[in-house]
């Protein structure tokens, strides 16, 4: 029984920004991986994935290779090229997914298994290293993807397939089987949505004893390591924080360890929220949204600010030029942040949904779709990269493919679905949260309703909607202020609304009866904003970073040369956005008057007494999200005030 | 055959601040640490250093136990012991040294070898693994005592002990033996001491061989792996700069590697160049002394930015808050900068030896002696230090020991022979590097010259000097005017001197013939300055450190409260300083008006566009040497300006 639908439009982006990624992840990114997950890439670490499961389906002979989740490399690439395949039919793409599920449907076990990395290399310990050894991370990404085909082709079979897994492993977990969980959470989200196309219970009430198992006493990892005869302490300080099973989740008040698992628990905790009204568990959602958030989020939404366990440190540790900053660990932000606004429309979720959408996460892909980021730093020296040992894992340039190659397909699936996350709806009201290009089909308040959107944004902040119910309704359209705007206007077809009375936690609800073609015109002013930190974060005191709507911007070694931090922004410098549409596929740039301490005028000096001595140089920032596309360099988000 | 008579003034100490460090050495550091080589020390990891050399005399049954090089531990114990009794005769002292000595030489081999590791674990592996496993280091310390305890005691055994050492490591290496060099340099010193004081030639030679065989190829470190059959990468970058071995000396154009062991060596290269008229090592230190000294040192003479490795990084590279920073590599700094001044005396050397010994040595230890920093950070958030793990090196406070505990007894010594440090000599000149109270006996022109040097330095620059010959004798005496010192006056027996035409590398060469009580009155301005450091050092940009005299000083928040950072120092703030005799066993602070950013007018966000609320408060900057010695809390050297 379904306590509450989630209904979803359908979506289709004509989006200049988006539609040209998505054009990316088709023709570039989704080929690419395809061959990577086939090994035809010269000068790249073998993937293995299509391989150990033909190896599984007993079609090859040869051992598994690659990590542990290397099935979920190949789950992530066809849940990406689902959502590719709602925006773009592509015949071609579908008859190679078709044939990808059938290998992994002769790789599936009798009993619904399916896992190469245990069925070929070690077929009897099955379930005896939930911790560490993602099987149920990547059962979750492959029901994931099966969701995201069916709805895509409305073909059933994966989804099947995927369900026969769900069943089995029911059978295996839960109340009467083990009472453990995943090391690495995933499944739980991926149950819920196949809970939300089945409308089968049970994948709910699995999801949910997974995430109300989570942390109890005896501690079920610390059983499972006994049974293992694992003697060793586990290598992140002993702690089960690493995997946020340190507490039961509704205990659980700050974000630690691995910022992926963290998000990807936090959303699945949120799904289960509001579909089960568990009000401990949105409490929980909510304090844990505060501490992320308002804590130990970078401003481009990176999260997790170290390296070891790839985690989160602590409060207002933000280091610039060390941090983590996982490109995954912001799409799951996104996520996360989509689950809350369907708990509840408040522009907070949004606005940081929109800051990973336009900063951290898209940054982890070059324009061109062919190198990404796993981490994605705020600041670069690239001679300190190569030579110093903490921060060997930023790397200065984009990679091609990684051997723990978790980020590509991650951001392929995020910007095919970009879709998903503009609108949420309730009974009578569709709530609007991102302004993108797109044609939307949705039914609210029981009437079928056409709504298209027209904008420049991100580099403009004017949006044009058009709102056509098939006959006269009665509802409501609820639109985002983003949290940056200093000011909106609106009009509804044509005539200035007075919107003050119907905003509410930043969304304005228009409630009127609607018709054939009314249209509302947002205007958001996009002032060039210089953003400080909070002083508590010690690594930007005294710095600013630039942003203009959505978009943070940086500064490169290419634009304005060597020793960025040498560069000094008055307060009262006059700051110019210019949209340049031959660079970086159309940016809007931001220049202005800046000192520069004046390299030539120190001689060999280390130390001396202080004095003076600046020049007037021109400053240009470009946004981040595009750092890295042109030559290799320094960067620099954070810029020092003066 | 001595190619150059290294003349030795005998002095003793008589300065306020140095007298009361040495007393700590010698009634607090000296007893202590002959506790824990005992282990009677509770709650400490064991040293097991003496029952090591009582299992290899026979003596007792068991395991070698402990640091590869725990020997040198009990090495550096006898020469702090040895500069001591030189001060402060200590009968019952002196006999403890004796019972040592007297069992190192019953654990010593017939053929002279003493190593309790290969003596008691692997007696067949010696000289296997000279590249780990600090044989050579450990041998280089046992002389560096010998020749200290013989200095202070005129006792020849434990010099006879060593010397015979040394004869046996000659048959060993050399272009006849074994065509290698320590992994960890230290004997090529400590053999150059042993030369001084026996005039052997056959021991500086062997230093000399050392030196000159490092870094040739075919790579002895090489050739020695593979005759152990070792085919494991080293591992630091599989790269002999680790220990300085990856070029021949005379090529080495930056310091690299760790830093200890680059500085021990750097020494050994200086003390060659002067007693063997060596150029080309010349001109080799002097390259590597500005690159240290002019790229890779903080400004409290810390060097070694990298924990990995405890090794420099790279030019320009030197983060505040992950430091390595070693007591140990500031204490062979020190070392090295004597030896320059032995080559020639430029007031470079003595600025850096002086900033060495009033900040980054001492340091090292708290005012009772009772604690010890391994690592000497210039920033400490003390979470951080605990939470982060880039930062895991970095204490917040003193430690009572260490398991590698080579840097208590260092500073130990390095303290008991601070009389060494002011004074060197030509033929006809004394030369006075630094200011601190003494009386000396020195032999120049012939004649035997009474020195007797008041101040009470380094809080206040008058320093006031006898000069009393035996008899009137023509001489130089040349005085340090300090890089830091913005003006300096010399009264010559009352009178003013004009001395600009005197002054050559920063020394006042006063030629004169002198009688008995000839007083000369230096009065150094010491002004508090504000240093700002060259704008390549990317974590100082937009900072400003304050300095008076040699003093660095920093900002604790036992004196400043929490969130250090947030403090900014006008550029017109006027700062006073203040002696206060009851803080820290009398400092001067320096006190000023600074704004704060108000924290309270922060909400709960993170990020938002930037607007100034500052508040005016009072800092106060105390000493860095002395910080953490009240509670431990946060600490800066490098404030923001504004």
């Amino acid at each position: 029984m379904k306590t509450k639908e989630i209904k979803r439009p359908k979506v289709t982006i004509t989006d200049k920004f988006w539609k040209e990624r998505m054009e990316v992840i088709r023709n570039q990114v989704l080929p690419y991986q395809w061959d990577a997950l086939n090994d035809r890439l010269p000068d790249t670490e073998p993937s293995h994935a299509i391989e150990n499961f033909q190896i599984a389906a007993g079609e090859k002979t040869g051992e598994f290779y690659g990590m542990v989740f290397q099935d979920s490399d190949v789950a992530k690439w066809l849940e990406a090229v689902a959502y590719s395949l709602e925006n773009n039919p592509d015949e071609n793409l579908e008859n190679i997914a078709d044939e990808v599920i059938d290998l992994l449907e002769r790789a599936q076990g009798e009993d619904g298994y399916l896992n190469t990395y245990y069925t070929v290399k070690e077929p009897d310990k099955r379930w005896t290293n939930v911790r560490d050894n993602h099987e149920l991370y990547c059962a979750g990404h492959l029901m994931e993807a099966a969701v995201a085909y069916y709805k895509a082709t409305g073909k059933e079979k994966f989804l099947h397939m995927m369900c026969r897994y769900a069943d089995y492993i029911g059978t295996v977990f839960g109340e009467e089987g083990i009472k453990g969980y995943p090391g690495h959470q995933e499944i739980e989200l991926a149950l819920v949505k196949l809970y939300d196309v089945t409308g089968n219970d049970k994948y709910l009430n699995l999801s949910k004893f997974f995430i109300d198992e989570r942390g109890k006493l005896p501690h079920y990892f610390e059983l499972e390591k006994e049974n293992r005869g694992d003697t060793q302490p586990f290598w992140f300080h002993n702690d089960h924080a690493y995997s946020q099973a340190h507490l039961p989740v509704r205990e659980q008040k700050e974000a630690v360890g691995h910022a992926v698992r963290a998000v990807y628990m936090y959303t699945a905790m949120a799904d289960l929220a509001s579909r089960t009204n568990d009000e401990s568990l949105k409490r929980a959602c909510e304090t844990l949204w505060e501490n992320v958030t308002q804590k130990q989020m970078y401003i481009t939404a990176g999260i997790g600010s170290m390296e070891f366990g790839e985690a989160f440190s602590f409060d207002y540790d933000l280091p610039n030029d060390i941090s983590y900053t996982e490109t995954c660990a912001s799409i799951g932000l996104v996520f996360w942040a989509k689950r809350m606004l369907e708990l509840q429309a408040h522009h907070t979720y949004a606005d940081v949904m929109e800051r990973a959408l336009y900063n951290g996460t898209i940054s982890g892909m070059d324009l061109s779709g062919k190198k990404f980021f796993y981490v994605n730093p705020l600041e670069v020296q690239p001679e300190a990269c190569e030579k110093r040992h903490e921060k060997k894992h930023v790397k200065p340039v984009r990679k091609t493919w990684f051997g723990c190659a978790c980020c590509p397909p991650n951001i392929a699936r995020l910007i095919a679905s970009i879709g998903e996350y503009i609108y949420t709806q309730s009974e009578n009201a569709l709530f609007v949260h991102l302004y993108m290009g797109n044609q939307t089909k949705v039914n609210v308040a029981g009437q079928q309703i056409d709504i298209t959107q027209q904008t420049n944004y991100p580099w403009d902040g004017s949006v044009s909607l058009t709102v056509s119910p098939e006959t006269e309704a009665n509802f409501t359209i609820a639109l985002r202020i983003p949290g940056w705007a200093r000011h909106a206007s609106i009009k509804v077809n044509g005539e200035v609304m007075d919107y003050g009375e119907l905003v509410k936690d930043g969304y304005v609800y228009i409630n009127r009866t609607w018709k054939e073609m009314d249209s509302i015109q947002l205007d958001i002013e996009m002032t060039i904003e210089r953003i400080q930190t909070n002083p508590l974060v010690r690594a930007n005191i005294g710095k600013v970073a630039i942003q203009r709507g959505p978009i943070v911007y940086c500064l490169e070694e290419v634009d304005n040369g060597k020793n960025l931090p040498s560069i000094f922004l008055p307060r009262d410098a006059e700051l110019t956005a210019t949209y340049d549409e031959h660079l970086l596929n159309g940016v809007v740039v931001i220049t202005g008057k800046a000192e520069r301490i004046n390299q030539n005028a120190w001689g060999s000096d280390l130390y001396r007494p202080a004095r003076q001595t600046r020049d007037i140089v021109t400053m240009k920032a470009i946004p981040y999200y595009a750092w890295c596309n042109r030559e290799a360099g320094e960067m620099i988000v954070w810029v020092n005030e003066r």
